[in-house]
Parts: C-alpha cells; structure tokens; sequence
C-alpha cells in the first residue's frame, strides 16, 4: 500500500486534461490530498491548496504521487529536481507514468540514501497466485461495459461513495493505474501476466463480511478484441454477485477498433450473464449505468427512460444522478 | 525459431509420461529429431536411435532439447555435466522447463564462450503489440475446450497433419511450450502480460495465401476460471473462420477445480459462437473433438456416435480415428 495523504504533484502540465490523475484522487478521495504542488507554468489546478514540499511535510503528507501525463515519455530534468528534493525530505514517490521511476538511477539513488520508496504503480509488486476458484464470502459488484472507457471506474467509486454515505461497508477495488492512485492499493491487471489474472482479482477481493461490498474496477469489454481477455479473468476472478452494464451511448465505434461497431445492451447482457454465473451461479445483472456527457440534460434523460424501459433495469448516469438507485438495486441481494 | 533438427535430450527421465515433449517431437514432426540422448537409469524411451552427443552433432543436429520434466525443480548435476558438453561441441539448447537455462550461470557463461543460443520457451522473447483487430487474409481454425486438457493441441495437430497429406497449405501455430518445442516456434501465451495477449495471437497468425488455414493450438476453455481469460484472447486475436469442440467425457469436475462441474458441449457451442463472432463474424463451428482414452472402444464408438446426433456436427476422436472428417468439414469454409 502507498502511504497516504498525498501532496499532489501537478508539474508542468499543460491543461486540466493531463493532471487527471490528480483530479480523480481530489474529487474521489479528498482527505487522501493535502494539497497540490504546481511548477511554474502548470496550466491545471485541482482546486486545493497549493504548498512546498516543506508546507505539505508539515501537513503530514508522506507521499508525492505524480499525478499527470508527462510529456515526450520521459521525467524531465525540471521534474526531477523536485523529485529528489522530495525523497530527501521524507517522501515515497508513486506514479502511474509508462516510463517507471525504478528505471531512474538518481532517484533509485536517492530513494536508498533517505530510506524512502518509489512505487510504480503501472507494475506488479506481488506474485500472484494462479485462481482456485472457492467461493469467498461477501459481496462483489463488477461494472461491464459495452466498450472500453465507458465508466466503469466511475460506476465503482460512485457507488463505493453511496455505500458508505449509507453507512454499508463497501471497499473499491482498483484493477488499474488511475484506481490504484486514487486509494493507494489494488491490481494492475493489464500488466500482470495471462496465467495469473483471474489469481490477481481473487488476491484482491479476499474473503470478507457477509454483509460487505466490494466494487471491484471493471477493465475492457467482452466485445473489445484487444483486451477482452482482461475483462474476463475480471468476470471469473472476481465471482461477482452483481453486475452494472455500462455504456457511452454516443459512441461511433468500438475505441480504437474502427471495424468495429458498439454492441447493443441487449447483447452485452446476454453474453455476460452465463460467463458471469460460470463462476458465481447467483450472480445478477443489477443496473444500467450510461456515460451520457455528450448528450443535453433532455437528451440525456430521455435516453436513461428508453433504456430503462427497454432493459427492464435501473438506468442512471451516475455523474448526473449519483449512484443511488444502482446501490438501492443491490440492497436485496 | 528454434534451429531444427534436434537432439532429444531424455536424461534421467523415471518413465515414459516424463518424456511427453520428446514424445511429441517425435510423434508429431519425426523430421525434426536425429535421436535421442538417454543417461544411466532412464526409463524412458520414444523410439528412435539413441545417439552420443557426437553422433548427433555428426547427423546434423543443432539444437538439444530438453524433452523431459525435471525432478524437484532444479537443474541437476548430472543433467549440467551433458548440458555444458553440448554447447562445447556446438549445440544450442532449448527448455521449457519453469526453472531457466538463462537463470544457470555456468550455461549462461558456456553459451557466451561457445556463441551458442539458450531457448526457455516459457518465456516470451518477442514485444508483442496491442491487438488491432483488423480482418487478416487466410484462414484460421481453433479448437475450444469444456475444460484444459481435453485434446486441443493434438487435435490441432492433426488436422494440420492430415491437411498436408493431402496437399492444403497447412501450419500448426502453437501457443504453449509442448507445442513450441515440438515445431520449433510459436508463442508461450500463458506468459504474456494481459494486455498483450490477442496481439501476441495476431503475432503468431499473420496475413496468409487465401486458400491457407492456421491451426492454432487452444488454451484452457472458457468455463475454466483459471484461465478463461486466455481462452478469450486466443479467441478474438485469433479471429478464428472455423471452430473444433474438444470434450473429454469421463472427467468428473473441471481440472484443478473440484467444486466446478464440466459444460455440456451444447452450452459451450451456445457461449462460444457469439464470442467469437465479435472478431469475425462468418465464424463456424465445424465438428467435435473427443478425447476417449479412458472409454472401451465400444463406449467410445457409442458415445461419438451420440453426441454426433445430438450436435449435428462431424464427431470424432483424432487419436483413434484421425482428423479426416474434420478436415473434410473445413473444406467447404
């Protein structure tokens, strides 16, 4: 686990769209985040405090974690200023980049001299084991989607949020670079390797209260042929109870996959569900969640009321709406 | 690729069962093996002429390949002293053991002084891309299990075999290291990262003469949580034209998996045909493979005949009978 709070390193980045990393920890997990630390010529803000590394020590923050897109692929000379004067003053560094911290000598260096850690979160630090299979107990709740991108990570962390507003125990579990950041733990499941991912999502949903929820981060789509694999060990590691279709309704073809087109909800659901019970024969699809944010405030509603009616399920955009009715829809299971 | 033709190194092997991927070497491509290399108290034996390391060298052999599980997971003494002699004089060495010729110093250090070339096909030596999904030429077959280990490499194999016997374009493509070892290369596909998976297929099975079919050997099933997710990117990056069912009807719970039950064929033909009509969809599935080895020859012949009925599909047992009448079914493809 990465130690948290957080000082948020925003660097350079050119827009609001790079640091959006940081952003997700900021919106999802506020108290992980004492504050933000801009470079000169940072064009984001996350919208809390702006400190020096000194200032954010003092606030009891024990990790910078880099949370922006770097440009060109490397970590830049004026980033690693920072960075080293951050592990000399008592910082763990975690990030999320392609190019890794381990791979750079002075801050491997440094890390050694003041005792502190780089965490890589885009690698596996565990040896995970291969999937038995046994049932474990407490609840799981996976979000599927139609494409890749759809929400599916916001689902989970809507969800988690309304659970606990309600008092439920619930945890989200992360399966990518973004949700490990956001909490500090989870599986980097694209970069673990094919014998082991189903091993992975059990690792990280371990056995737990009857009454406690897991939303576990949905990764790919069954109907996205470059990573449809994921998605399955996710489906089958994970043994869920309940399953939340999501969509981006607006869509002109599979991301990435120009031949492809989007399939329908209709077809998700039916392919999804036999699979899903292959490793949980409860299981249950509970709900509809739409990414409608290209659509108007009437487009989109009239679309949420054609689904709901079409699927015979719960359909919100858990942005607009919340995720109220997808949690009241797993109160019964 | 590995260079062929190979010395099949036996060692100590306690019985037959332990020297398999000799076996299948020598079953499979006899060509690619000038003998066998057997040391005091092996039990076991393929069939062809057993040869001094000399011998081999002097009849042509390039690589010496370790056709045999090793005991207790190491290396032994014994094997090292064979081992080192061989690079001496000349050969490259292939494993597919889970312990490492590249993790051996002294054969690391005898490689380099020798100019030889260490193989683990465990591992993959190839940066794979990211799956793109586009419609490649040629045609490709696969078989699909209801569980691991049910005949899908054989059954590949065979039609491949009986494909060239009658004078189609035919290559086996392997994706696990009997397989690899057995044609000399291919893709260890249970090691690849996840994200990697069906581009490492698409790797494995590029553009080909129109009139050409891929048979690409299959991996776990989709009702095995294990590894279904593997099965699923065979499935999409292979995009495969025709798909074989593989049953083996005396198994009592899916491999590995006491408390999993073993699909009807009719539930795997019902999940798998959707799934594999997202990467391409004129995908049909052309005949059954079952493995009867433990039924009588009249059980076995009752039971083809049964399910033959049942699934409207060509039935047969490629061991037994060959791979003809599935060969014939993809003819019309």
């Amino acid at each position: 686990m990465i130690q948290t709070p957080y000082l948020l390193f925003l660097g350079d980045a050119p827009d609001q769209l790079a640091a959006k990393v940081a952003q997700g920890i900021k919106d999802w997990r506020p108290d992980n985040a004492v504050g933000q630390y801009r470079m000169p010529g940072c064009g984001a803000d996350v919208g809390i405090a702006d400190m020096t590394l000194q200032e954010a020590r003092a606030a009891g923050a024990k990790t910078l974690v880099i949370g922006v897109a770097n440009r060109g692929g490397v970590i830049s000379v004026a980033w690693k200023e920072v960075l080293l004067q951050a592990l000399a003053l008592g910082f763990d560094l975690a990030s999320g980049l392609h190019n890794l911290l381990r791979d750079e000598a002075d801050l491997v260096a440094a890390a050694k001299t003041h005792g502190r850690s780089l965490f890589d979160v885009r690698v596996p630090s565990v040896a995970y084991p291969i999937a038995n299979g046994v049932k474990r107990t407490g609840k799981r709740c996976l979000a599927v989607g139609t494409d890749c991108s759809v929400g599916k990570m916001y689902t989970g962390l809507a969800m988690d949020i309304e659970m606990r507003k309600r008092g439920m125990k619930s945890t989200f579990r992360p399966t990518g670079q973004t949700g490990i950041l956001i909490t500090g733990g989870g599986v980097p499941l694209d970069a673990v390797v094919a014998d082991f991912m189903a091993g992975a999502v059990e690792y990280l949903t371990p056995d737990n209260d009857p009454d406690h929820w897991d939303h576990i981060e949905g990764q790919g789509s069954l109907f996205h042929v470059s990573y449809s694999g994921v998605t399955m060990a996710l489906i089958h590691g994970g043994q869920p109870d309940a399953l939340v279709l999501a969509h981006e309704p607006t869509r002109k073809h599979m991301r990435g996959l120009p031949d492809y087109a989007l399939p329908r909800l209709e077809a998700l659901r039916d392919m999804v569900l036999p699979i899903a019970r292959i490793a949980n024969p409860a299981c249950q699809i509970v709900g509809v969640s739409v990414n409608t944010q290209h659509m108007s405030q009437d487009a989109a509603l009239a679309y949420l009321a054609e689904v709901e009616g079409r699927m015979d399920l719960p359909t919100v955009d858990t942005f607009r709406q919340g995720a109220a009715r997808l949690v009241d829809a797993l109160e019964g299971i």
